[in-house]
């Protein structure tokens, strides 16, 4: 269990670019990375298109006024010249600028936490995943449930063959909070969303159902989608050719199939994310609505509910754990495990221990280039007719 | 609120042809055709295959014994000659033998109660269809859950607009119970049902999936598929080609999507089958796991939940309440819903009340004809490669 | 399972007494009883105060006109000149007739099934019970959720010992209809509910808490109170002494201890009555919102759900299943399952049976009189302030 | 909605005494007040009875090695020597030392922040009162869950008649993990638990349940208990007098009544802590297993659920609110906002703003106070053969 001892030798310096007074995520950043001030120290910020509310925001968080900068070329630049200098970033910052800051953290020698989806194309995911490598910077996306213990004991599950040989995957990421246009004329954190130029080829999408496609990968990290088939709709006719509503149909390799639902017109939903992996003897389902349950279902047996924090969990759930059972854990939680494990990974990058990195499980840059590449064939099915692409 | 009062003259004379002391949808009929001894009277029956046993288990529930047929023939044969004779049969035998029994019924001037899927092919149900108005005759189609009274809420309150524009319908009927080959094997009520000689072209998509089909055309009766993607799997390969599970996506007239999910491999799951219709203000939810709840969600209003006989609900749900709030309803009811539903059609059609029959709502041979209608489009897109075929 | 089967060699000639167009119970009496036709036939009626409607009444649910009586007295009379007279009448007439109706009918012969609270005092029922013994007549008593398969099951596993030795006993049948006074004024069907007169000593305590004080004891059928504290509310002034709030405390004999909520006045409240028993090592609840469902929580393992009609249930469970596993079953199923049971044991004393009496489960004489002992001392603490006291 | 800038002018300097590496709660008061790294900063502590532990654990957090004390008396003897002295200390050591700590630290003019239950008797927790007054400094008791923003929801919504009159309030905090006594003979995180030198008169009343009496004064300021009835059991017998299973029953001024159940051998429960308000309209229910919904049940309309951070919500409920609607919020978010109160509390007082202080809903020394209290009447009223005993 996690009570926010140190795991790494000293904090790590951080800053935040984006992420600033009117933004949501940020505080998830910040709730995540400060939890135990044992993993990062908050030294510096570029959080805001507008300077000077960036800068007084950063004041407030207790960022010294000269650590307060502009924007991310002026933070990079200023903390290059100072010996106690940033060493990891985290960007939240609307899709469009991630490739050009991490592109320009990496060459600053700095480590890199980015928003998901992380670029517009693969190609991109690409280059930054050899760019990472030859400095030997780690890239950490922040797949923000993915941090949550039942995940862990998901995943053992399924590896310890609980549920027998896997055949359906069924994911969903919806909600209703753009049934209507009004936050897309009015919200500035919405406008962007569905603005191809800065949110890229997708909304929901990339947007949420990125969350989801991660997570399948966390729990279930052998299986391999060989085709696709994505149909999304635009019910908001101006946000087109972005979709606010998709359904994808997934072949894996070895005959089992996928489904996935993304969407913020599903009008009055408010139970978020879920993934049901249905095998030959059980099913295990989780939502991130009632995260510290985790359903286990065997064909024949009655249905069992498994809850966050109990001895009978795997070792893997339970080194997650922080609060114990019949304590509630929420997101916040989940964002302070993942921020805890990019801390793990940049340490043992700086400190060299490629063992330590070699048995991490944490949302990399190969989590992120799975993200962008889902995103590339799911538009490339859409857009030629909603048929069946092999997966590229 | 129906309270087993004659809503027709006298009870109609009714005879079963199946569902015999092995079948388990048997009793589903019984209970539901003679829930208040106003609407039916048993008098004759063919229960069986084995015909000894078919005519012990008639008596045994009380018909006369020389009105316990050996077979459907004889029963039609032998009750023609009768002044009393049979004016109903209810048809509970597998897929196969469907279209022959119901055929020879209508030409023996007998009204007609069966079992989903209706026949193999649509063009069956056209000449039925024939048949049937020709003689002037009904047909009635047993989608079980159809009579629940909160689905007429739901129509009504989809309607009245009190969603908005439907965008997105979703549906399921899902469970595991053949998530494994041994009820295949040695269940004679399964046997058949993998077996296209009897079954016909679908496995799961005929059996459950036909029944939240229909509910989706009774809750959206202006609803018209105009496109349709079908993808199936034989997880138990000796299934082949029937499916044990498919997925399929629709494209309505006026652009609202739809998907449903069909499935007997879904381990564990006890839920079966669920409708949501999301519209652009609001969504409706109703699953028969807990068929007296019908979930409203109003995007950006604290969620709702109509329980079944409340005073709040429409006219045309109250209608067909029978317990009242708070005493909990099941499956029994809906059939008995159905049933009466049927006996009025009947006893109008008898009475020539041409202005009853035609604002009767119920599952009637153009319910069955589409749901055939609908298994077909489905075959045709899983034959051609899980393809978008054109609804025809 | 039950398909409808006889299970005695002729239905039973059976009358009712109350019940008739404007009662909601009456409707259950028989759909219970008329399930299938195998165990009742309805063949006389005395259904409602006024006369004329209840003969009309009557006549509209197939009995002879002849045979729809003006009232009780007349029924018992005529039918008595039969040869095919009415072998057991139901009593669902409000409860200060329970006790005439119920000794009239016994000496004349007749087995009885009546409405609960049974009676006014213990010494009605004991005088009762004696009478019926000497006739050697049965008097079922329609606790009508305690039909329920899944009870069977909770009985089985406790008995088991599955749960380890029982601690705690919490019981609860609470609903808002009776929030304001708008039905004690306006409904005939509630007005003589709080009139002590008619009534009895209790309202909610008697009209709808018995129910699931008789489940507590069908489940643990050792069970003794030794001592109860009731403290009861009149939150409508005008139902003073009549409670329309309760809240009882029990101390069983060897240490357990228990808790009754009987509540009118729980607004907006639509789960109705809730079982839990708690052992040493696990818990079991059973809630008639979700009557399909059994809650078994071991300690320190995943919480479990069993569902009716799973073959991993008791024998004793599943002897008394009718629809199957996924398939809904409600108030109406529990209802039919007391009212075979009633016929069993009717058959059964005529045939003079005794060894299939002495191991039948259901609601007889003595639980009539427990129901009504437990009432007189909730009544007893209450009128003493709420003390303890004693159980007689 | 909160965003982790700062409330306050600068975070206040803080030690914590107890709550080292083997306790569960202290990682919630460090999470609590660390949050935002704006209210409060720690610099000093003595966590552990084992000096040695405590000061490792202290420098893991990153405290100064020198400002790891053994004990309390020298963390408030040295840290009185320094400028940057602590400012505010939390106490989340067993029950029986919290008041000899908390007279001690406002001796030496420092702030105090500790567990419940507070102290053993009311006369000390007046005393403290007293000395707290007279020295100008709070005392905040950690009620962890009480920070809910649906809690203040339920609280504006009682004050502006929503559910009526109020009725019944219905309280419950209850678990299984002490089922058994191996935590006691085990854990020493459990063992102090039961011995009633440490723990004082009660085990679950005062451990968990005046959690839930705490809401229940949040949500309902204007009640008042005017006598109370408590039963106890102590189903381990090892325990006793320490009860681990309790229920209470309430009479408040007024006419309205209330019930309480505390338990530790509830086996298998897992959902905690329920209050559910009962008024002459409607009811509303909140559960900290499901904290981030509100149920709204008004009689004769659909059930309303509301959720956490909803535009529909009443500011005071919107104001205390982190993460937003959809992102679960846990116990953690809880703990931040009540440390966060504490800390605008302290700021206030320190610059004499009286003002700001009056209008502060947190759990104070009365809620401390009061807590208390219901302990000595429950006591009280148990002792004497669990009767009713005026509440004083």
């Amino acid at each position: 269990m996690l009570n926010g001892e140190r795991q790494i030798p000293r904090p790590l310096r951080w800053a935040m670019i984006g992420g600033g007074r009117l933004s949501q995520v940020g505080y998830k950043h910040r709730s995540g990375a400060l939890r135990d001030n044992t993993a990062y120290q908050m030294v510096a910020s570029a959080f805001d298109i507008d300077a000077e509310r960036g800068r007084d925001f950063g004041v407030n968080l207790g960022i010294a006024p000269e650590r307060c900068y502009d924007n991310y070329r002026q933070l990079l630049a200023e903390e290059a010249k100072r010996e106690d200098g940033v060493e990891v970033v985290s960007i939240a910052t609307p899709n469009g600028t991630h490739y050009e800051i991490t592109r320009a953290a990496l060459n600053a020698g700095i480590h890199v936490i980015c928003e998901k989806p992380l670029f517009f194309t693969s190609a991109e995911a690409q280059q930054i995943k050899a760019l990472a490598e030859k400095k030997g910077l780690i890239v950490g996306v922040t797949y923000g449930f993915s941090g949550h213990p039942l995940l862990m004991q998901m995943r053992a599950m399924i590896a310890k063959g609980d549920i027998g040989e896997v055949r359906m995957v069924e994911l969903q990421y919806t909600h209703g909070f753009n049934a209507n246009d009004s936050a897309d004329k009015f919200s500035d954190a919405q406008k962007w969303r569905v603005d191809p130029q800065v949110a890229g080829p997708t909304f929901v999408l990339g947007d949420i159902s990125t969350h989801t496609f991660y997570i399948s990968q966390l729990v279930l990290p052998e299986l391999q989608i060989e085709s696709l088939l994505c149909d999304r709709q635009s019910f908001i006719p101006s946000r087109a050719p972005l979709e606010d509503n998709a359904m994808v149909l997934m072949h894996y390799a070895g005959g089992a199939v996928g489904r996935m639902w993304a969407s913020s017109i599903n009008a009055g939903a408010m139970d978020s994310q879920c993934i049901r992996v249905i095998g030959s003897l059980a099913s295990l389902e989780w939502s991130d609505a009632n995260p510290g349950e985790l359903k286990y279902q065997v064909q024949g047996q009655p249905n069992q509910v498994m809850h966050h924090g109990m001895p009978y969990l795997d070792a893997s759930a339970l080194a997650d754990e922080r609060l114990g059972a019949l304590h509630t854990e929420g997101l916040a939680e989940s964002w302070a495990n993942i921020y805890l494990k990019f801390a793990i990974a940049i340490s043992a990058s700086q400190r060299g221990d490629k063992a330590r990195l070699s048995n991490l499980i944490y949302p990399d840059i190969n989590a992120g280039l799975e993200g962008v590449r889902w995103l590339e064939n799911c538009v490339r099915s859409a857009d030629s007719g909603s048929t069946w692409v092999n997966y590229q």
